[in-house]
Order: C-alpha cells, then sequence, then structure tokens
C-alpha cells in the first residue's frame, strides 16, 4: 500500500502502545481502588453468615450473561454486514468493549460505589460495565468503517467518562429511572456518534461506496447479531431491576415490545419499497427498536398492551427512518450513519425516554401497591409526585442529549489530533487496511490520492 | 422480474395490510384480555409478601431463554441450508415466530389461563407460547421455499389456534403427560406441515432443483442451527415442567439422549452412503432427533440407560428415514418436505409418544415415591391406573394425528386462495423474490412459465 | 478419488462399526452402573421434603448451559477456520463431544461418584463430562485435519480415560485446586495433543499446504467459536466452584483476566507484525488466554489486580507464541500444531497452574475467613500449610505433564493402528475425504502419490 513511511511507523506503534499504556494505567488504577465486594469475597460473604443461595449471583448472572452474549456476539455480529469489514466490524467491537468494561468499572466505580476508599465489584458491576461498552458500540455504529483502532480506543476512553457522569446525573442526582437505558445508554450512544461522525465528515466518502453494501452471506452473518440481540434483550432491559417481580416484569414487556416491532417493521418494509420486497437493513435493526422503545417503561406498569403499541411504533419509526431519513442526515445534515444508529438507538431512544416520561406521570398508588417502593422510591417516600417524577425524567432527556452532544463534538476533535492514523476516503469499510489476511478471492483495495479528513 | 402487474401490486400491499391488520388486532385483544399474573404484578407481588427468590422467574426464566435461542436461532439457521434462501429462512422465521409468539399467548391464554375474564401473563406464558412458535416452524420447514410470507402468516394463524385446542385436549381434557411435547409440538408441527405440502404439492418443483441444494457456507450456517439446537434442548424439555427434581432429570435425560442419537446418526450416516463418507444433512437434523424422542417421557423416570437408547433408535429412524424415506414421500404420496420435518419431528415424535405410553405404563409408587404426584397426579391420586394413564398417552398420539391432518388440510385450502401470492415453480428456493438485495456475485433469476400451482 | 478398494472399503464401514459398538458398550455401562442421584431422582428427592429451590438445578445449570455453548459451539466454530475443513471442524467436534459426555461420564463416575456399585448422575456430573470433552477437544486442535474421525475416536477413547486418572490423582489424592481446570483440562489436553501430533508427524504436509489457511468467511465463522468461548469462560472457571461467593468471585476474576488477554493480545498482535496490522490467529486465540490463565487461581483472592496482571502475561505469552514459538515447534520438535494449542491451552495452562501454586502459597486465614473451608479445605483443617498446599499445587502440574505426555505417546501408537483409515498428506484439512458434499464452486481435491504417515 502506498503510505508515507511516517503514517506507516505510526500506525504500527501507536495502536500497541496506547493499548498497553491504557491497560497499564486500568491495572494499576485496579490495584489502588478495586476491591470485591461482600459477595465476592470470602472473608466478607462468610462472616455474615449468608445462605449461600442468597448470593447476588444467581439473580443476576444469568441476565448477565444474557447482556454479554449481546455486546459481544449481537454488536459485533450485526456491524459484520459491511461486504469488506467483517473483521474490523467483530474485532474491534471485541477490542472496545473489552477497554471500555475495565475503564468503566473504575468510572462507574467511583461515581456509584466508592466506599471507604474503595471501589466494590461483583456481577451489578459487571453487568453496568456491559450496559456501558454497549453505549460505545452504539456510537461505534455511527463511524463504522471511518476510523481506526487507535481513534476508538481515544473515544472509548473519553466516551465511558461522560457516560458515567451523565448516569450518574440521571440516576444519582435527579432519581431518574431508566432501567434498560433508553436515556443513559441509547440516545447517550446514538447522539454521541452521531455529533462525532458530523464533525468527522467525509464530504468524499463516495470513493468507499463500492464496499459500503452488504453481500450475501455479510447479510447472513448480521443476522446473527440481530437475533441474539432480539433474543436477550429481555434480560438486557431486566439484569439491573429490582428482584422478584420488578426483573420479571421487565422481561415480559420486553418480550412483548419485541414481537411488535417485528412485524411492524416487515409491514412497513414491504410497504415502503418499491416492488414489495423487504429490505435485510430494516429486519436487520428496526425490528430491535422494541427493545430500545421500552428500556425506560418497560421495568414500569406499562401494561401488555403498552409493551405492543410502543413496539410497534419504534418498528414503524425505525424503518421509517432507514428508508427516508438517513438519506437526508447525510445530504442536509452531514451526518454519515454507518448503522443507521440514529434509526435503531437514537429515535426510539427518545421515544423510550418519552414513553418513561408518561408512563412515569401516570403512576399510582393502587397500580403499583407496595411494589411501587421499588420502581419510584421517590414517589412511595412521598418526595415526589407522579408529576414531578414525569417531570424530572424529561429532563433527563435533555440532559443526556446535551452530555452526548457536547461529548461527541469533543470526541470528534479528539479523533482529529494529527498523530491519530485514520483511513483515507477510499480505504473506509475496507479490513485490509488494519487487517493481514491473504485471501487472493477477494478484491484488491485500491489506493487512492491523499484524503479529506486532514 | 416478469410477472402481471397486479401481482406484483398484490404482493406490495397484501403483506404489509396483514401485518398491520393482525398486530392491531392482538393489540386491541390484549388491551381487553391481558393481565400481568401474580407474579409479574407490582401490586398483586407485593401484596403477597413474597420473598423475591420465590419468583417464579428465577426457576423458568433461564430456561425460556435457552428456548428461546432455539425457536429464533435453532430454527432460523437450521433452515439457512438451502443456498439461496438464507434470508428468507432466517427472515420468516423471526417473522412467524414473532407473530406466533402474540397470537399464541392470546389463544393458550383462553384456554389454559382465562381466569375472571383475563388472561394472566408470566414467563409460563412465554414458554407456552415459544413451544407453539416451535410447531409453526416445524410445519414451516416441510414447505420451505414454496410459499410467500403472506401465506404463512395465515398458516401460522390457523397453526397457532389448532395447536392450542389440541393441547388443550391433550393436558386438559385427557390428562396425557407431555412436557417437551413430542406430541403437541413435534408430531402436531410435522404431520401439519405434511398434510399442508401435500395440498400444496408441486408436479414441476424440478423447475427450482438447482436451488434445492447447499453450497458450502450455507452448510456451515445450517450447523449454528442445529448446535445451538442440540445443546438447548435439554432446557427446551425441562422449561415446563414441575420444579426440583422433575427440571432437573428431564434435562439430563435429554442431555443423554441426545449424545446417542448424535452417535448413531453418524454410525448410519457413514454406513448408508455409497463410499462411507457423512451426509451434512443427516449431521444437521437426525442428530437432534434424541430431543423429540424424549420429550414425553424425559420428565418420566426414564433411567439414563433409558434415555441413551431411545436416543439411539431416534438417531437410527431418522437418518434412515433421510436417506429412504424422503424420496419415496415425494414420488409415491406427493409430499415434498424441503426439510425432512418428517424424519425429524414426525417419526421420533411419534416414538416419542409411544415411549411416553410405554414409561407411564411402567410407573410405580416406588420408582416415583413422593414424587408420583408431579409426574403422574392422576396415578398419584388414585384416578388413574399407570395402564390407563398409557392409554390415555395413546390415544393423544391418535387426537395429535387427527388434529394436525385436519388442520394441515384446511391449512392448504387456505394457502390455495387465490388472492394470495405464492412463488412460481421456477421461483422456489429463492431470496431475490421476496429481498431486495443487490449482490451481483450472486447467479441472476431464471424467470420462466406459469407455475403450476394455481 | 483414487483409493484403494480396500481402504474405501475399511473407511466405510470401521467408522460406523466403532460407533454402534461404542455406543453399545457405553449403553449396557449405562444400564449396569448409572442411576440418577439423590437430586434428579423422584422418589429420592421427595423423600428427603426438600424445598426444590435447593436443588443443585438452580445453582449450576445456567453454567452448565454456558459450558455446553462453549464445548459445541465454541470449540468447534473456532476450528473452523480452516477454509476447506469447516465441516470437519464442526462436525468433528460435535461428533467426539457427544462420544466423551457419554464416556466420561462412566470414567468419572467410577472414580468420584462410585457409591454403592453405582454411578450418581445430576448437573455436576455433566458439567464434569462436559469438562472433559473441552480437554479431547483441545487435543483434537493439534491434530486437525490430519486424522480421520476413526482415529479421533479413539483418541477419545483413551484420553478420556487418562484425563479420568489424572484428574482423580489431582483433585482426590493430592487435594489439589483446579475448578477451572489449568492442569487437569488446558495442560493436559494440549499436552496429550501435542505428543500425539509429534509421533503423527508428517514430514511432507506442505502437500496440503494451500489448504492450511483460512478464507475471508472462514475466519468469520471462527470468530463465532471464538467470541462465545470469551463470553462464557467465566462461566467455565465458576461452574464447578463452591455455591455463593465461591462461584460469584471465579466469574468476576475471569472476565477480568479476559479483557486483559484481549488488550494484550491486539497491543502484541499489531507489534509484532511487519507493517501494524492485527492477525486474526492472534485475535481469534490469543485473546481467549487469559480464561486459560485463571483457570486454577480464579476460585482463589486472586485479586482484580491479579486477575488483569495475570490475562495480560497469558495474551502476551500467547501471542508471541503464535508468533514465534510455533515455526520453531515444527522445524525444531517436529510438532505440527494446528490450532497453535500450544499457545492457547498448553503454555497459558503452565502459567496458570504456576499462578495457582502462587496464589494458593499466599493463602492466609485473613484473606480468606470462614470461606477458607471452601477453596482450601485442607488448609483451614490445619492438615496443611499453605507453603504445603502451594507446593502439591506445583507437584500437580508435574503428574499433569507426566499423564498427557505419556498418553499422547500411547494415543500415537494406538492412531497409527495399520487397520485405521487415515488422510495422505495431500488430503490434509480438506472436508471432501470425510463428506458428501457437490459444491462445485469449490476447487477439486488433488490426488496425489502415496501418504508419508504410514
Amino acid at each position: 500500500m502506498a503510505e508515507s513511511p511516517r503514517r506507516a511507523a505510526g500506525r504500527r506503534l501507536l495502536l500497541p502502545l496506547l493499548c498497553l499504556f491504557f491497560q497499564g494505567a486500568t491495572a494499576i488504577l485496579f490495584a489502588v481502588f478495586v476491591r470485591y465486594n461482600h459477595e465476592t469475597d470470602a472473608a466478607l460473604w462468610h462472616w455474615g453468615n449468608h445462605s449461600n443461595a442468597a448470593n447476588e449471583f444467581y439473580f443476576r448472572y444469568p441476565s448477565f450473561q444474557d447482556v454479554h452474549v449481546m455486546i459481544f456476539v449481537g454488536f459485533g455480529f450485526l456491524m459484520a454486514f459491511l461486504q469488506r469489514y467483517g473483521f474490523s466490524s467483530v474485532g474491534f467491537t471485541f477490542f472496545l468493549a473489552a477497554f471500555a468494561l475495565q475503564w468503566s468499572t473504575l468510572i462507574q466505580g467511583f461515581l456509584h460505589a466508592f466506599h471507604g476508599g474503595h471501589i466494590h465489584v461483583g456481577v451489578e458491576s459487571m453487568i453496568n460495565a456491559d450496559f456501558c461498552a454497549g453505549a460505545v458500540l452504539i456510537s461505534f455504529g455511527a463511524i463504522l468503517g471511518k476510523t481506526g483502532p487507535a481513534q476508538l480506543l481515544l473515544m472509548a476512553l473519553l466516551e465511558v467518562v461522560l457516560f458515567g457522569v451523565n448516569e450518574f446525573v440521571l440516576l444519582s442526582l435527579l432519581g431518574v429511572r431508566d432501567a434498560g437505558g433508553s436515556m443513559t445508554i441509547h440516545t447517550f450512544g446514538a447522539y454521541f456518534g452521531l455529533v462525532l461522525s458530523r464533525v468527522l465528515y467525509r464530504p468524499r466518502l463516495e470513493k468507499s461506496k463500492h464496499r459500503q453494501g452488504s453481500v450475501y452471506h455479510s447479510d447472513l452473518f448480521a443476522m446473527i447479531g440481530t437475533i441474539f440481540l432480539w433474543i436477550f434483550w429481555p434480560s438486557f432491559n431486566s439484569a439491573p431491576t429490582s428482584l422478584g417481580d420488578g426483573q420479571h416484569r421487565t422481561a415480559l414487556n420486553t418480550y412483548y415490545s419485541l414481537t411488535a416491532s417485528t412485524l411492524s417493521t416487515f409491514a412497513l418494509s414491504a410497504l415502503v419499497s418499491r416492488d414489495g420486497r423487504l429490505d435485510m437493513v430494516h429486519i436487520q435493526n428496526a425490528a430491535l427498536a422494541g427493545g430500545v422503545v421500552v428500556g425506560t417503561s418497560s421495568e414500569m406498569m406499562l401494561t401488555p398492551f403498552g409493551a405492543l403499541a410502543a413496539g410497534f411504533l419504534a418498528g414503524t419509526v425505525s424503518t421509517l427512518g432507514y428508508k427516508f431519513f438517513t438519506p437526508i442526515l447525510e445530504s442536509k445534515f452531514k451526518v454519515q450513519d454507518t448503522c443507521g444508529v440514529h434509526n435503531l438507538h437514537g429515535m426510539p431512544g427518545i421515544l423510550g425516554a418519552l414513553l418513561g416520561v408518561l408512563v412515569a406521570g401516570l403512576a399510582t398508588h393502587e397500580a403499583y401497591g407496595d411494589g411501587l417502593e421499588n420502581v419510584f422510591p421517590l414517589i412511595a417516600e412521598g418526595q415526589r409526585s407522579a408529576t414531578s417524577q414525569a417531570m424530572h425524567q424529561l429532563f433527563g432527556l435533555f440532559v443526556t442529549l446535551m452530555f452526548a452532544s457536547v461529548g461527541g463534538g469533543l470526541g470528534g476533535l479528539l479523533l482529529k489530533l494529527p498523530c491519530l492514523d485514520y483511513p483515507s476516503d477510499s480505504q473506509c469499510y475496507e479490513d485490509q487496511v488494519y487487517w493481514e489476511h491473504e485471501d487472493t478471492a477477494q478484491e484488491p483495495l485500491r489506493v487512492e490520492e491523499p484524503d479529506t479528513q486532514a
């Protein structure tokens, strides 16, 4: 490949050095701050003389594992739809999420679980770290194919911090409820990525247009991601909710919502196409919007009907977004959204936040009984009315949009640092830039004139 | 593609309209009838002052998730073996199952869980709805590649109702035991699909012969389906059984049965081939017969040896079926069974029902102790002898075969409605009819003279 | 294919006859010896009047299912990286593991769970059998592509016995702790396979060189294996540990270790390559070394920092091994290690054993409190000092290496029996030898002169 020796040497060293430095730094911070919590420490657990069956592990670990599958298999393979970017989609997902899990354990730990100078970890911190990795991967989806791994690592470094702060403001300061993260994960991750993609706008990206689509088998790999995300979304939304009816109801609502978003996606996809045929992009993505849209409200008394209606709406909006809004987003707003995260996470995330406003505003003591304490503790304790909770939820959405936008902007500036390696316009969506592979059956990489991003 | 404008317009509108209508109808029925049950409702659960650890969620949700993987990943990818029908196999599985989950929640709810004018839902209704979706997908396997999505939706509409009625007759009226559904799911789904396929017989299907096989990577995608089905089958059979020893024993028996069906499938596949080589079709399918054959009896005191023997028999019968009976089924009985569901679900399902007759007939108070109440409540309460239970089990098989055959016949007539769009003989097993895809690496679709089904 | 009629007939009959014979033999042994244990037997469980929630099933079955996914999906697809050996990788994994589960239930049962003339089975025996299958599949990785299924079956027959004996010596006689099997599974499986591969050394294997690499999509299939192994490894290591804090801490430590091995693998892979690009072989394999390296110590009070440091080291050593040591292993030591199991299981396994020596040697009553009884019962009971436990751990490693080496040597002699069918040097890494497939898009098999192994 025709590139300058300086950039080649930079590529050779920058990524490993950043990895080693960040891994060293997190390891030192772990050594200083991170300790087993009450449920994972041999001495502490046995000191309490607990029944082993009461260990949080048995209530949350199966859900954690489902979430873990979603983050690594779901996101990774969903993004593998690109014909020449499967290694990067799956590989960089793997890489970014592995870093985000460590880094987020520290950030979330400092903000949420810092007691006596130490961060205490267990299955709940594992779930929360995976959630943060999810937000990072949503942002990755917006810029997929247009950035190098060192850039992505810096993006994760920044985004994890802002994710943690935003989550802290919402959950701890504002008393907002957002178990499945319609706001904290989906809205935040999507708009962070979209603003970042705006800053990194490439006017001549059509040079890589021939690699922006899928091939037959890459679409099937992407369906592996879609289906695992769809299946386990009930576990995602219910993983951090209160035990008992809380987890159970959240899973049930999410399950119904997803069935409805699937049907509306199939209906709309056929309806908006030229000849009634279905579009794999819609099925792979919009069918999942039902999970996003009940992220806030699925732990509430949404009712099964409410879940169906919400899912139906989300699938519809998301499919229409892919068809009509994504082109406008690029042509008018100069946002190149590779995976359409605006349609899958952005709009459904905002809808989910608003649905949370509505359902919180309708909360009554009759509907929740003594369970109100678990879902809306501030209402149960009389510190807030349902209307006040609803207003706080709405304010949480604005805070999230603000953090995401400012964060995405900062992220964009960070990723434009001249020392960072990035693919030229003609090298986008191309594994060969980052991966050694002697697969002669594939097209040779066309190298062209200097890129536009610099 | 050369097709009449009327049919093109019909295709364009029929599927979306049916989807929207059915989704609207189920949503209204959900609003009127479906309510959280005792374990998912915040007020009801907390009113009872239960320990959260006692919530059914913790006993059944991990199994539910395994079943969910089987339905969407297992069935979807297993059917993706066809070289040009992967999108439809995975996509229509997704679509059909999403609809069946909603519709079956209503039908099974009316029949099994209708109290005080309401259907009460929770993890058990989720498992049961997934089971019903499994039966629909088995039938889909028989007609795979030969029907359009609107036809499939109508098939599911009918089949879910008949599945629910048959299940109600067996479990509630006849007191039949069938936890893993050898009868209610596998036998029912298989013969429903086979009779339906008979009605839709296409004498000139050889026009699509060039697409009926697999290619190298489509067979690997299918193995994803096979392996996930195989792995999680112990969870499938044990998901609805009684807690404690019931779930534990069911999972264990299924696990052993599957190992034996795998070995007998490898043995027989090599034995019946021309040159001792293995056939992917056998491995992908017949190795799973061990899960089907213990569907009825795995909750019983089958013994580990009994499980091995049953699995061995099922793998043998299934492999021989693929080799010798499937061709006869088409040539003599005019049943075109795309996935060979007769071999994987039909014959092993009947064998499983008969094994249930045998094991039920051998039930004694010594063998089951106080556990008899959970497995055979009517025997434990003295209302039936073991022999009488066995006779009821046998009668249940006949009822199932009757419902399946009549239902499949009705389904065939329904799917031949002239307003329904279906692929011509030369368009079978071809994604391009239903999916937009610009994959120039693939063969162009050959369009031929009018089809024979009309 | 040009092969002698005798060998063709031998191939045709040997595999089925071995399968049927072994399946018959294990079935008879099951009939005589295997019984439901206390938790799976209807009468025994109910006799005790237990709470159903106390059944071991609910504490271990979700972990078991994760392990099951690792064995069948993880190992199977990880080995599917070879361009022309995907059917065999996934299929023979399926076949070998199904046999090993049965056979190991018997062997481990005779050694560990033989009471009153019977082997008692339940979820713990299921987990242990899957662990043994894991060791067999590690050995399979060393000789992947160079042996026939009948040879593999005999290898499993021998290896399962030696695995059971080695495990018995370590865990029962020496009182060694090795929950996740750094020694019993990884070190044993790797060196068994490597010595076996040495005995089967093929000096002219370059005849199949053109099939030893991957193609684009085969690498993506392999990533399915990698990611599922990575995700579920916390369940693997924690599946057999003591309940409560034991399982919880083990899962947490493994999770951290894997994140660090992923980062160090990406760093080192880029660092050692010619031009800073990443190598799929490293990502697919070395990133998993973090799970192997804490196999012994993750149940101990390793600390989160310790887990990160261990994972980092393992990823580094493993990547360097792939880059620099694998070529030497073949050229100097005449060990052809197809999957590089020396790098993923061998060296990280030994490192894991040594880490276990260190962490055991540092065990104190303060650090473990009353939990010491669960992790180091012999220290808690005062029968051993921490230093003595450490020495026993170290001795366990030597015993394992000895059993593995002698076993691999015996295995090699067994597999060279003249009656066994094996691929010629030019037929290695080729599915077509064992699988019927009419996939004309693939290269024809080049048949060459007589092979060198005889």
